[in-house]
């Protein structure tokens, strides 16, 4: 007789494994941190610390936020409609440049508890701050790739850039082995940071072996400056620096002709697509199925909570799935299966994490979520890639675990004291208020 | 002392009235079905039998759900991802072709029950066996506007057309006066119904003085029908036909050109909009925006399960507004309020409910909803437009009072037995799955 920490029982597995294996009336056996067994119904040999019973659930890998910037949950709703500059010069930037660490730090543990809560698991951040960004995502049992957000003017966080290189070292020493917290060098964007911000970063990404995060082709606005400044397309420029790679997680990349696609897919980049985002600021549609099929990885992200405005991936697929089908006027264009690989195993291997997790296989890190299916939305049940695509959305998932730790159990957060997330979330709402009307 | 029969307080009330009005720590009293008052702050003077305490609420006018086919639930997520005409003639018709009675009336509770939870407190829907419809309406105390789908080809329901004219004058007859049902005439679309068939339509709608329902200008392939038999767009057969007026509310309206357009306007269409629909189906992205400019009103719907998945009317707003930014690569296109308004008070007027509900106001009928705003991902809140818009899903729905009763409370349904929907709901998918592989 074999005992586990923690066993569920009674559900169907997604497993989101290579041949995407599903089980009904399935088992799995967690010991430690890791998945031990999976199987199909219960039998005498298996008995665990902790049981749960997910009748009535679909239970599937976490799922992989591969892009957003926790702490601006404080910014949702502060300004919407708006053209892009008034809303980033009359409002964000004001407000960053007023920020602190205690503030990062309640906007991300309130992201967090809102990411758990909507199935969430593992999560790539880029911000200011970042110290505390991966403190909150620790202290609620996330799995988190986070890095200190760089470019050529001074942070509000450690002023010159000089100290942001500084800083990002800090935290790959700080965090180096960390089961759950995990450091990216990160890199705005190209028309903030300089070649040689840049090529800085790449060689300390190199060097540390850590992903380069960085947003690329987001907007039209971007491609322009980009022609104008340097004669060249994004990842044309990127590639003259010698800095494309399988280590580079480019974020949007929505503006891409054929010779950017073919550089891409030449240089093995890791692409995270934000649609509603996209949508929301109006910046355009990325060509994820031409992505796809030229053997990208592609993961899904919310981007932060500013433009979208809200952190919920279950949302996300669905937008992702419809924005494609309207772009191609084609109902068969990125399908359920798809766009669940791209928020589980494929946004997994995109931040790196592939061996580790985005599916549920025997070996790896225990991170699963259960979906509750017994609501009127979700009965009957023809199809369950349909039903967490098309028709569920983040309230729906009743169960978290992460790294085998139970996070979340009937919809209550074990990780982290809600009522007092929310309680210093509408205090910094009220410094922000004072922020922006010159206080 | 004024004693009323349900007093809300403690909220922020949105009324959507014409004023936008806005009201802080609001109170509204209900009395039967009407709403008798709307101020600040509970006083001595007021009294109910029963009191709602909507602290960290926002107070808002039930949702109204323009477009649907309620009892396509039960087909939710049973074929995604297909062409169009693979989904209709490999699974939809076919299933269709051996529907019953009770089974639209499993599916119609099914999706009363879903949009009560969602916060839906009026739709307009359009099926076969509308009778049902009402009834699951009416049973789960829902306001609603149906009616009988009628074309060229027999019906499951009615057989031929002439049974179509008379099951439609039954259900008029049967449902008149009624404080909640109200029945509309309904031609299923311009390429599967006849020009006299239309006209039928037309005259029964102007003698019963009610509306009649119609797709319209949904896809490409009808638009090229509709030219090839007729040598006429959509909007211009109609008005061929003599049929246009205030009286039509016309479904999806996607493919327009400014002919088209302006022929709406002048004839005052009433215009309900479909946008997940259309997105997942690829049909086309219809110009919502102008058609507001023009003055028309415009209503949102979710359109059936089988090609939304869900009818989640927050969600929906999300995707409308989302959707115009993109299209018109403008972020300030259709703005929140805009929206939301098109949710409330202008889809109840494409509705001819302008009188009756959408708004919170003395003298309307009390239909109204509460969001619970104190979860992560709606706090901080700046703006209760755009959580609502942006950042909410249907689970936020905390209470729903329709005609004055209440019919869900925290979020527990006060007027259907959800268990055993639930379990009539997989009954039916099981013969479903049975009519499908032939048995």
């Amino acid at each position: 007789m074999q005992t586990y920490d923690i066993l569920i029982k009674n559900g169907m597995i997604l497993t989101l494994d290579p041949r995407l294996t599903v089980i009904e009336n399935g088992v799995i056996a967690i010991k430690g941190d890791t998945i031990a067994h999976i199987g199909t119904g219960m039998n005498a040999s298996l008995s665990a610390t902790k049981i749960i019973d997910a009748h009535g659930g679909i239970i599937l890998p976490g799922l992989v936020n591969g892009h957003t910037h926790a702490a601006m949950t404080l910014f949702r709703g502060l300004a919407d409609d708006l053209p892009l500059m008034e809303w980033l010069t009359g409002y964000i930037f004001p407000a960053e440049s007023r920020m602190d660490a205690d503030f990062v730090h309640t906007g991300s543990l309130l992201a967090c508890a809102e990411m758990i809560l909507s199935g969430t698991t593992t999560f790539c951040d880029m911000y200011l701050f970042e110290d505390e960004v991966a403190k909150a995502a620790k202290q609620s049992g996330m799995r988190s790739l986070v890095g200190e957000v760089l470019y050529d003017f001074p942070s509000p966080n450690y002023g010159p850039i000089e100290k942001g290189f500084e800083y990002t070292r800090r935290l790959i020493q700080k965090w180096e082995n960390d089961p759950l917290v995990s450091i990216a060098v990160e890199a705005h964007a190209l028309y903030t940071c300089s070649p040689d911000l840049l090529k800085t970063c790449h060689a300390m990404a190199i060097k540390h072996g850590v992903p380069l995060v960085i947003h690329v082709a987001e907007t039209l606005t971007e491609l322009a400056e980009i022609q104008a400044k340097y004669g060249k397309k994004p990842f044309e420029h990127l590639e003259s620096l010698g800095i494309l790679g399988p280590h580079i997680i480019a974020d949007h990349c929505v503006h891409l002709d054929d010779s950017e696609i073919e550089r891409m897919i030449r240089h093995r980049v890791n692409v995270i697509t934000n649609p509603e985002s996209n949508m929301k600021l109006a910046s355009g549609i990325a060509p994820i199925t031409r992505l796809i099929a030229g053997g990208l990885t592609v993961g899904l992200g919310t981007d932060g909570c500013a433009s979208n405005n809200n952190l919920d991936m279950l949302l996300e697929m669905d937008t992702a799935a419809k924005l494609q089908k309207i772009a191609l006027m084609d109902p068969t264009a990125l399908d359920a299966v798809t766009v669940l690989k791209m928020a589980t195993c494929e946004g997994a291997k995109a931040l790196g994490f592939g061996n580790v997790t985005g599916s549920l296989e025997i070996g790896k890190k225990a991170d699963i979520i259960i979906v509750d299916t017994r609501k009127p939305h979700l009965t009957p049940l023809y199809n369950p890639y349909s039903h967490l695509v098309y028709s569920a959305g983040g309230a729906d998932v009743s169960h978290s675990i992460i790294n085998g730790r139970l996070v979340m159990e009937d919809r209550r957060l074990l990780t982290l004291n809600l009522e007092d997330i929310l309680f210093r979330a509408r205090g910094k709402a009220v410094l922000v208020n004072q922020w922006l009307s010159g206080g």
